[in-house]
């Protein structure tokens, strides 16, 4: 098991190359928390307000949505060093409009938004972290319309590849064919083309 | 003609709010400048980098993607108080992957984007202006996908006018059809139903 040291570790470096302090990083460290997430584990429920960000320190996360028909369609995944959490609706003060589960055992840095709120008054450079993981997600986002309008399912399926090396294997096949819009079986053709 | 003084109001007002000071006010506004964009011209085009940000004093744009077989796909519109500029292609220094273009002979503040990072360098709440920019860039994507996901045509007639209201007689209606993924005879059909 990680020690405390061990488990902010990653932050710790994003922070320092961000230019926090010493001094604002221990006011962070005493006012958040290592939380365990089971595999399984809703971090964020749709349909409930979001007060809190996590900083996934180990372990694989899904944000899905619920559509009509009950069918679930996974948006995007998050894994280590990466923020999770349902962004828009946490600053907006809303429900979430979709959720957020552990899809291993997960160890993440949980971070009240009135603390990051604090942080951001507190130091120009907490500011810029957030800045900088905001335009992140802006990114993300971004990169995925234009995949959705211009690719087609083998240019998803290697996209996904290329953004997301090593999940291929960690992640249920059919979780994934619900990323790419296909279903399970066109997806094990993709992975058997010899051109994809 | 608006003056100087009254073309930089609102975004100075913006500032204000955030806490940029007088002497950091005046180091951005000597930096940057007025500009007068016609109706039709293309302030990024597709393919190519985007070294600045504009901030909108008066007119609308579209920002548009040219899909494979030459239809346009508009993702989104920007007007009065909004930044336009294709942010993702800016910050990572790679070509825009959609166009910006003008609907209205407008008027923008153009900023260099190196001198907001040197703005936000200098000052904690240039940085804070540009966080609250890309969140709100950010809130509009992820709304704009939820409303994909979740809304039938008439749904997304109704939220167009809800989050751009007065534009729905400033845009041509094959825009605002294109934005809706609905043809203009069907944008004509729901313009004229009393439910919607």
């Amino acid at each position: 098991m990680k020690s405390q040291e061990q488990s902010y570790a990653a932050f710790r470096e994003i922070s320092q190359s961000l230019g926090i302090v010493e001094a604002e990083w221990h006011y962070f460290q005493e006012r958040s928390t290592l939380k365990q997430v089971n595999r399984g584990t809703r971090l964020i429920q749709a349909g409930e307000g979001v007060e809190r960000v996590y900083f996934c320190v180990e372990g694989l996360f899904r944000y899905f949505y619920v559509l009509e028909d009950g069918r679930e369609y996974n948006k995007s995944f998050s894994m280590e060093k990466d923020f999770v959490t349902s962004y828009g609706a946490m600053i907006s003060g809303t429900a979430s409009h979709f959720s957020v589960e552990a899809l291993e055992d997960s160890l993440v840095i949980e971070i009240p938004y009135k603390l990051l709120q604090e942080l951001m008054e507190r130091h120009h450079a907490w500011e810029r972290l957030v800045r900088c993981a905001v335009e992140q997600l802006y990114l993300k986002k971004e990169e995925r319309e234009r995949q959705l309008l211009f690719l087609d399912a083998a240019g998803r399926y290697r996209a996904f590849c290329q953004a997301y090396p090593g999940l291929l294997n960690r992640v249920p096949q059919y979780h994934i064919a619900s990323y790419l819009g296909i279903s399970a079986v066109s997806l094990s053709r993709l992975k058997k083309s010899p051109h994809s």
